[in-house]
Protein backbone atom coordinates (compact mmCIF):
# COMPACT_ATOMS: atom_id res chain seq x y z
CA UNK A 1 0.00 0.00 0.00
CA UNK A 2 1.05 3.89 -0.77
CA UNK A 3 2.69 5.57 2.00
CA UNK A 4 0.44 9.21 2.55
CA UNK A 5 2.67 11.72 0.94
CA UNK A 6 3.07 13.39 4.41
CA UNK A 7 4.57 10.43 5.84
CA UNK A 8 7.08 10.30 2.87
CA UNK A 9 7.80 13.94 3.27
CA UNK A 10 8.60 13.82 7.18
CA UNK A 11 10.38 10.60 6.84
CA UNK A 12 12.61 12.12 4.37
CA UNK A 13 16.24 13.20 5.23
CA UNK A 14 19.52 14.22 4.28
CA UNK A 15 21.51 11.61 4.13
CA UNK A 16 25.01 11.75 4.22
CA UNK A 17 26.55 7.42 4.87
CA UNK A 18 25.21 5.20 2.38
CA UNK A 19 26.28 1.88 1.12
CA UNK A 20 27.69 0.31 -1.27
CA UNK A 21 24.99 -0.67 -3.57
CA UNK A 22 24.58 0.33 -7.10
CA UNK A 23 21.06 2.78 -7.83
CA UNK A 24 19.13 0.89 -11.26
CA UNK A 25 18.82 3.26 -14.43
CA UNK A 26 15.64 3.04 -14.14
CA UNK A 27 15.15 3.78 -11.02
CA UNK A 28 16.66 6.58 -11.28
CA UNK A 29 14.87 7.69 -14.70
CA UNK A 30 11.89 7.52 -12.77
CA UNK A 31 13.38 9.56 -10.13
CA UNK A 32 13.82 12.58 -13.29
CA UNK A 33 10.79 12.31 -14.90
CA UNK A 34 9.27 13.18 -11.25
CA UNK A 35 11.38 16.19 -11.35
CA UNK A 36 10.26 17.07 -14.84
CA UNK A 37 6.80 17.34 -13.53
CA UNK A 38 7.49 19.89 -11.09
CA UNK A 39 6.25 23.35 -11.65
CA UNK A 40 7.98 25.06 -13.83
CA UNK A 41 7.69 28.69 -14.68
CA UNK A 42 5.45 29.71 -17.86
CA UNK A 43 6.39 26.15 -18.67
CA UNK A 44 10.00 26.77 -19.90
CA UNK A 45 11.60 23.89 -18.81
CA UNK A 46 14.82 24.93 -18.97
CA UNK A 47 16.44 22.40 -16.87
CA UNK A 48 18.98 19.20 -17.65
CA UNK A 49 19.84 16.18 -15.50
CA UNK A 50 23.26 14.70 -15.84
CA UNK A 51 22.81 11.32 -14.00
CA UNK A 52 26.50 10.73 -12.83
CA UNK A 53 27.14 6.36 -11.90
CA UNK A 54 30.91 6.66 -13.55
CA UNK A 55 33.43 6.15 -9.91
CA UNK A 56 36.12 8.21 -12.09
CA UNK A 57 33.62 11.56 -12.43
CA UNK A 58 31.89 10.80 -9.18
CA UNK A 59 35.27 11.33 -7.56
CA UNK A 60 36.48 14.19 -9.45
CA UNK A 61 33.10 16.06 -8.48
CA UNK A 62 33.21 15.07 -5.34
CA UNK A 63 36.88 16.81 -5.06
CA UNK A 64 35.05 20.27 -6.36
CA UNK A 65 32.02 19.42 -3.93
CA UNK A 66 33.27 20.26 -0.38
CA UNK A 67 28.93 20.02 0.57
CA UNK A 68 29.27 16.80 -0.50
CA UNK A 69 29.72 14.31 2.02
CA UNK A 70 29.52 10.62 2.24
CA UNK A 71 30.28 7.76 -0.79
CA UNK A 72 27.01 7.64 -2.66
CA UNK A 73 26.75 5.32 -5.05
CA UNK A 74 25.39 8.19 -8.00
CA UNK A 75 24.43 11.91 -8.38
CA UNK A 76 21.92 14.10 -10.17
CA UNK A 77 23.40 17.08 -11.20
CA UNK A 78 20.20 19.72 -11.94
CA UNK A 79 21.20 22.13 -14.53
CA UNK A 80 19.73 25.11 -16.06
CA UNK A 81 20.09 26.38 -19.24
CA UNK A 82 19.74 30.68 -18.42
CA UNK A 83 20.14 31.30 -22.15
CA UNK A 84 16.95 30.06 -22.78
CA UNK A 85 15.10 31.10 -19.52
CA UNK A 86 16.73 34.57 -20.70
CA UNK A 87 15.10 34.63 -24.18
CA UNK A 88 11.33 33.16 -23.28
CA UNK A 89 11.31 35.46 -20.07
CA UNK A 90 14.28 38.19 -19.62
CA UNK A 91 15.71 38.88 -16.41
CA UNK A 92 12.83 37.31 -14.53
CA UNK A 93 13.18 34.02 -16.22
CA UNK A 94 17.56 34.07 -16.06
CA UNK A 95 17.07 35.09 -12.34
CA UNK A 96 14.09 34.15 -10.59
CA UNK A 97 12.37 31.69 -12.91
CA UNK A 98 15.47 29.44 -12.51
CA UNK A 99 16.04 29.50 -8.94
CA UNK A 100 12.74 28.65 -8.09
CA UNK A 101 12.29 25.56 -10.61
CA UNK A 102 15.70 23.84 -10.27
CA UNK A 103 14.77 23.21 -6.28
CA UNK A 104 11.19 22.09 -7.06
CA UNK A 105 12.50 19.79 -9.42
CA UNK A 106 14.56 18.56 -6.82
CA UNK A 107 12.56 18.57 -4.11
CA UNK A 108 10.03 15.75 -6.38
CA UNK A 109 13.13 13.70 -7.26
CA UNK A 110 14.23 13.22 -3.24
CA UNK A 111 10.23 12.65 -2.17
CA UNK A 112 10.25 9.92 -4.72
CA UNK A 113 13.51 8.10 -3.69
CA UNK A 114 12.50 8.64 -0.13
CA UNK A 115 9.55 6.43 -1.09
CA UNK A 116 11.41 4.24 -2.44
CA UNK A 117 13.84 3.51 0.47
CA UNK A 118 17.01 5.53 -1.21
CA UNK A 119 18.85 8.56 0.84
CA UNK A 120 19.35 11.79 -0.97
CA UNK A 121 21.14 14.90 0.09
CA UNK A 122 20.92 18.61 -1.75
CA UNK A 123 24.26 19.83 -2.16
CA UNK A 124 24.54 23.67 -3.03
CA UNK A 125 28.34 23.99 -2.00
CA UNK A 126 30.60 23.44 -4.70
CA UNK A 127 32.44 24.45 -7.88
CA UNK A 128 30.26 25.54 -10.47
CA UNK A 129 33.06 26.09 -12.68
CA UNK A 130 34.83 23.19 -11.78
CA UNK A 131 31.47 21.01 -12.14
CA UNK A 132 30.88 22.52 -15.70
CA UNK A 133 34.19 21.22 -16.88
CA UNK A 134 34.23 17.48 -15.55
CA UNK A 135 30.81 17.19 -16.55
CA UNK A 136 31.69 18.90 -19.89
CA UNK A 137 28.60 21.46 -19.75
CA UNK A 138 28.33 24.25 -22.25
CA UNK A 139 29.10 27.64 -21.55
CA UNK A 140 25.24 28.13 -21.17
CA UNK A 141 24.17 25.56 -18.86
CA UNK A 142 25.01 26.27 -15.21
CA UNK A 143 25.13 23.55 -12.62
CA UNK A 144 22.79 24.85 -10.09
CA UNK A 145 22.26 22.01 -7.23
CA UNK A 146 23.72 18.48 -6.73
CA UNK A 147 21.68 15.77 -5.50
CA UNK A 148 23.30 12.63 -4.31
CA UNK A 149 21.38 9.40 -4.30
CA UNK A 150 22.54 6.18 -2.96
CA UNK A 151 20.84 3.56 -0.43
CA UNK A 152 21.51 5.13 3.33
CA UNK A 153 23.69 2.68 5.98
CA UNK A 154 21.70 4.11 8.69
CA UNK A 155 18.16 5.80 10.07
CA UNK A 156 19.11 9.21 10.20
CA UNK A 157 17.57 10.99 12.96
CA UNK A 158 15.30 14.14 11.94
CA UNK A 159 16.47 17.02 12.99
CA UNK A 160 14.27 19.58 15.44
CA UNK A 161 12.03 21.39 13.33
CA UNK A 162 10.67 24.56 14.59
CA UNK A 163 6.98 24.30 15.79
CA UNK A 164 3.80 25.42 13.49
CA UNK A 165 2.94 28.52 15.92
CA UNK A 166 6.32 29.65 15.43
CA UNK A 167 6.46 30.32 12.18
CA UNK A 168 2.86 30.87 11.30
CA UNK A 169 1.00 33.78 11.09
CA UNK A 170 -2.48 34.80 9.99
CA UNK A 171 -3.21 37.93 7.59
CA UNK A 172 -0.09 39.53 8.89
CA UNK A 173 3.02 39.73 10.98
CA UNK A 174 1.40 40.65 13.75
CA UNK A 175 -1.37 37.80 14.27
CA UNK A 176 -0.08 34.51 15.21
CA UNK A 177 -2.00 31.59 14.62
CA UNK B 1 -5.87 4.23 -0.06
CA UNK B 2 -3.22 6.43 -0.56
CA UNK B 3 -2.03 7.42 -4.07
CA UNK B 4 1.96 6.62 -4.84
CA UNK B 5 3.30 10.09 -4.37
CA UNK B 6 4.55 9.37 -8.42
CA UNK B 7 0.86 10.14 -9.04
CA UNK B 8 0.27 13.24 -6.99
CA UNK B 9 3.49 14.69 -8.53
CA UNK B 10 2.27 14.22 -11.64
CA UNK B 11 -1.76 15.15 -11.18
CA UNK B 12 -0.61 18.11 -9.32
CA UNK B 13 -1.20 20.98 -12.13
CA UNK B 14 -0.73 24.86 -11.84
CA UNK B 15 -4.38 26.19 -10.96
CA UNK B 16 -5.88 29.55 -11.70
CA UNK B 17 -9.69 29.28 -11.63
CA UNK B 18 -10.65 28.40 -7.71
CA UNK B 19 -14.84 27.76 -6.83
CA UNK B 20 -15.66 30.06 -3.43
CA UNK B 21 -14.96 27.31 -0.77
CA UNK B 22 -13.47 28.08 2.08
CA UNK B 23 -10.53 25.90 2.62
CA UNK B 24 -10.68 25.02 6.33
CA UNK B 25 -7.29 26.13 9.03
CA UNK B 26 -6.78 22.82 9.95
CA UNK B 27 -5.87 21.53 6.41
CA UNK B 28 -3.38 24.85 5.90
CA UNK B 29 -1.68 23.88 9.27
CA UNK B 30 -0.62 20.44 7.76
CA UNK B 31 0.21 22.18 4.55
CA UNK B 32 2.49 24.40 6.11
CA UNK B 33 3.78 21.50 8.51
CA UNK B 34 4.45 19.47 5.31
CA UNK B 35 6.47 22.59 4.60
CA UNK B 36 8.50 22.76 7.06
CA UNK B 37 9.85 19.32 6.28
CA UNK B 38 11.58 19.66 3.13
CA UNK B 39 15.22 20.15 3.48
CA UNK B 40 17.04 23.56 5.33
CA UNK B 41 20.32 24.50 4.59
CA UNK B 42 21.93 23.64 7.96
CA UNK B 43 18.86 23.14 9.44
CA UNK B 44 18.58 26.91 9.66
CA UNK B 45 14.85 27.01 8.91
CA UNK B 46 14.93 31.04 8.31
CA UNK B 47 11.28 30.57 6.67
CA UNK B 48 7.81 32.26 7.98
CA UNK B 49 4.31 31.46 6.39
CA UNK B 50 1.51 34.05 6.10
CA UNK B 51 -1.64 32.57 5.67
CA UNK B 52 -3.83 35.14 3.93
CA UNK B 53 -7.70 34.61 4.03
CA UNK B 54 -9.24 37.58 4.90
CA UNK B 55 -10.76 39.00 2.04
CA UNK B 56 -9.36 42.68 2.14
CA UNK B 57 -5.89 41.42 2.65
CA UNK B 58 -6.16 38.99 -0.06
CA UNK B 59 -7.44 41.89 -2.22
CA UNK B 60 -4.76 43.96 -1.68
CA UNK B 61 -1.93 41.87 -2.61
CA UNK B 62 -3.43 40.66 -5.90
CA UNK B 63 -3.61 44.29 -7.00
CA UNK B 64 0.10 44.25 -6.55
CA UNK B 65 0.49 40.41 -7.99
CA UNK B 66 0.33 40.38 -11.79
CA UNK B 67 1.06 36.77 -11.64
CA UNK B 68 -1.80 35.86 -9.54
CA UNK B 69 -4.64 34.90 -11.11
CA UNK B 70 -8.26 33.67 -10.66
CA UNK B 71 -9.91 33.64 -7.12
CA UNK B 72 -8.24 31.60 -4.24
CA UNK B 73 -9.75 31.46 -1.03
CA UNK B 74 -6.42 32.09 0.20
CA UNK B 75 -2.84 32.72 0.11
CA UNK B 76 0.18 31.44 1.75
CA UNK B 77 3.18 33.80 1.32
CA UNK B 78 6.51 31.88 1.87
CA UNK B 79 8.94 34.14 3.77
CA UNK B 80 12.74 34.47 4.88
CA UNK B 81 14.90 35.51 7.64
CA UNK B 82 17.51 36.85 5.49
CA UNK B 83 19.21 38.38 8.05
CA UNK B 84 19.46 35.09 10.37
CA UNK B 85 20.20 33.53 7.17
CA UNK B 86 23.34 35.74 6.81
CA UNK B 87 23.91 35.56 10.22
CA UNK B 88 24.38 31.93 10.44
CA UNK B 89 25.76 31.04 7.00
CA UNK B 90 27.31 34.50 5.90
CA UNK B 91 26.48 35.47 1.90
CA UNK B 92 25.97 31.57 1.06
CA UNK B 93 22.91 31.51 3.35
CA UNK B 94 21.40 34.93 2.39
CA UNK B 95 22.11 34.86 -1.12
CA UNK B 96 21.81 30.80 -1.79
CA UNK B 97 20.32 28.84 1.14
CA UNK B 98 17.12 30.75 1.25
CA UNK B 99 16.24 30.82 -2.93
CA UNK B 100 16.83 27.07 -2.53
CA UNK B 101 14.93 26.14 0.89
CA UNK B 102 11.85 27.74 -0.24
CA UNK B 103 10.89 26.88 -3.37
CA UNK B 104 11.55 23.07 -1.60
CA UNK B 105 9.27 23.99 0.79
CA UNK B 106 7.01 25.33 -1.54
CA UNK B 107 6.78 21.98 -3.64
CA UNK B 108 5.82 19.92 -0.08
CA UNK B 109 2.99 22.09 0.02
CA UNK B 110 1.42 21.87 -3.29
CA UNK B 111 2.27 18.27 -3.15
CA UNK B 112 0.08 17.70 0.24
CA UNK B 113 -2.29 20.32 -1.15
CA UNK B 114 -2.72 17.90 -4.26
CA UNK B 115 -3.39 14.71 -2.39
CA UNK B 116 -6.31 16.71 -0.31
CA UNK B 117 -8.05 17.73 -3.89
CA UNK B 118 -6.85 21.26 -3.67
CA UNK B 119 -5.55 23.18 -6.36
CA UNK B 120 -2.19 25.13 -5.77
CA UNK B 121 0.15 27.77 -8.18
CA UNK B 122 2.88 29.67 -7.24
CA UNK B 123 3.52 33.27 -7.86
CA UNK B 124 6.90 34.74 -8.34
CA UNK B 125 5.60 38.08 -9.71
CA UNK B 126 4.43 39.91 -7.39
CA UNK B 127 5.59 43.73 -6.20
CA UNK B 128 7.59 42.72 -2.99
CA UNK B 129 7.99 46.39 -1.06
CA UNK B 130 4.35 46.43 -1.64
CA UNK B 131 3.79 42.71 0.23
CA UNK B 132 5.53 43.81 3.16
CA UNK B 133 3.63 46.84 3.55
CA UNK B 134 0.11 44.79 3.34
CA UNK B 135 1.37 42.09 5.67
CA UNK B 136 2.78 44.36 7.61
CA UNK B 137 6.70 42.43 7.42
CA UNK B 138 9.39 43.40 9.46
CA UNK B 139 12.37 44.84 7.53
CA UNK B 140 14.48 42.10 7.69
CA UNK B 141 11.81 39.24 6.04
CA UNK B 142 11.70 39.27 2.47
CA UNK B 143 8.34 37.79 0.81
CA UNK B 144 9.87 35.21 -1.39
CA UNK B 145 6.86 33.24 -3.09
CA UNK B 146 3.14 33.44 -2.96
CA UNK B 147 0.84 29.98 -3.12
CA UNK B 148 -2.74 30.29 -3.84
CA UNK B 149 -4.38 27.72 -2.55
CA UNK B 150 -7.71 26.58 -3.21
CA UNK B 151 -10.31 23.92 -4.45
CA UNK B 152 -10.06 24.07 -8.15
CA UNK B 153 -13.15 24.86 -10.45
CA UNK B 154 -12.17 22.64 -13.40
CA UNK B 155 -9.46 20.12 -14.37
CA UNK B 156 -6.33 21.72 -15.52
CA UNK B 157 -5.13 19.95 -18.29
CA UNK B 158 -1.21 18.78 -18.03
CA UNK B 159 0.74 21.03 -19.78
CA UNK B 160 3.81 19.26 -22.62
CA UNK B 161 6.63 18.40 -21.45
CA UNK B 162 9.60 17.39 -23.16
CA UNK B 163 10.99 13.49 -23.01
CA UNK B 164 13.32 12.35 -20.19
CA UNK B 165 15.58 11.19 -23.59
CA UNK B 166 15.88 14.89 -24.48
CA UNK B 167 16.93 16.24 -21.13
CA UNK B 168 19.48 13.93 -19.37
CA UNK B 169 22.16 12.49 -19.93
CA UNK B 170 24.95 9.99 -18.34
CA UNK B 171 28.11 10.80 -16.75
CA UNK B 172 28.63 14.07 -19.08
CA UNK B 173 27.20 16.47 -21.22
CA UNK B 174 28.25 14.26 -24.70
CA UNK B 175 26.12 11.02 -23.75
CA UNK B 176 22.40 10.67 -23.71
CA UNK B 177 20.68 8.51 -21.64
Amino acid sequence: MADSILNIIKKRRSIRHFIQKEVADSILLELVEAAIWAPTGGNIQMWYFVIVKENDILERVKAFSPGLLGDPACLVVICSDRKKAFEKAGTLGKDELCVMDIPMAAQNLMLLAAEKGLGTCPVGSFNKKAISRILELPEYISPDLIISVGYPADDAKPPKRKGIGEVTFMNKWSVNI
